[in-house]
């Protein structure tokens, strides 16, 4: 099962990068033309999304929206003081599955595949294996 | 790896559609017995989940309350008026993965896969693989 | 392909409990070293999340937060009373995707596996598959 990792760096707090190009070279230097793709984030204040790409603003509303519906002023006992990050990864989730077809990640018209920083700005990393079918 | 997708229309501009007795359909075609299928939605403004079936009411109150957190009085960016359905999609998850056992979808007793149409009413797809194991 | 499942017992209407060990468990007994585990949540009202297991107090904290964020004084149509946890089942997301690499399940750092009771206390179920790579 070929399998690896990049490196995604992260200038905000709160920020969605488009990796999708390096999901697509990994498939490419895998060569493997069909199955499926697993995209995993191993961060506790991060997460993996798929949305539209092809206008920025969707990606900040998301941000927005996110800031907005969880509570700043919430009594938490974690000392860090990143529990509202902690929350969006548990709702947006820690990995995303695609479909491979003829080389390529099978998207949708106007999906891209988002790294979601909630606790930045960091190194992070992304993790992937691939299934061959 | 067996694939493929139908279609989905709604009817609602939010609405959940029981799909799985289509993707059941899909196993049987395939006559794979045992393994994983993988759904999956190609459309930003819609998603996949697992959730009671047996009572029309839980639909609509999951609707109901996705309605009532996500503001539709922010300053949103996106000029299609549709930042609110994205949001659900993030929430919601583009993906469900299921197990399959002597041909049969292996669900909890309460458990259906849904469409989730949250900027409707439109024609949509669904796309599937099969992983046999 | 090898399966299984084990038994939860929650002890709270709302709770997280860490089943990583568990599930390392059916790893080793499978024998296999490299490939995918895949986790299912069959219940309506409970679900699968991968968040901090160091300090508690952020189990706490999320839980805290979905309480907070998903209203009680909704007009619920679901006679039940549950319909804010089958809400918490859809945002959370009923399964989990991890990688297994050397015979370990390979999270992050502070990764852990958590399943989600959201209407309990209760006995519950978790079902795995793994896939050989």
């Amino acid at each position: 099962m070929p399998s690896g990792q990049f490196a995604v760096s992260t200038s905000a707090h709160m920020e969605f990068v488009d990796i999708t190009t390096q999901l697509q070279q990994a498939i490419d230097d895998s060569g493997v033309s069909d199955g499926l793709l697993v995209v995993y984030n191993p961060h506790t204040t991060a997460g993996i999304t798929i949305n539209e790409g092809a206008d920025p603003a969707v990606q900040s509303d998301l941000i927005g929206v996110f800031a907005r519906i969880i509570p700043e002023d919430y009594p938490y006992k974690h000392r860090e003081g990143n529990s509202p990050s902690h929350m969006m990864t548990t709702l947006t989730g820690s990995s995303a599955t695609v479909f491979i077809e003829n080389g390529r990640i099978r998207l949708g018209t106007w999906q891209r595949i988002f790294f979601c920083e909630y606790d930045g700005p960091r190194s992070r990393k992304v993790w992937w294996k691939i299934l061959k079918g």
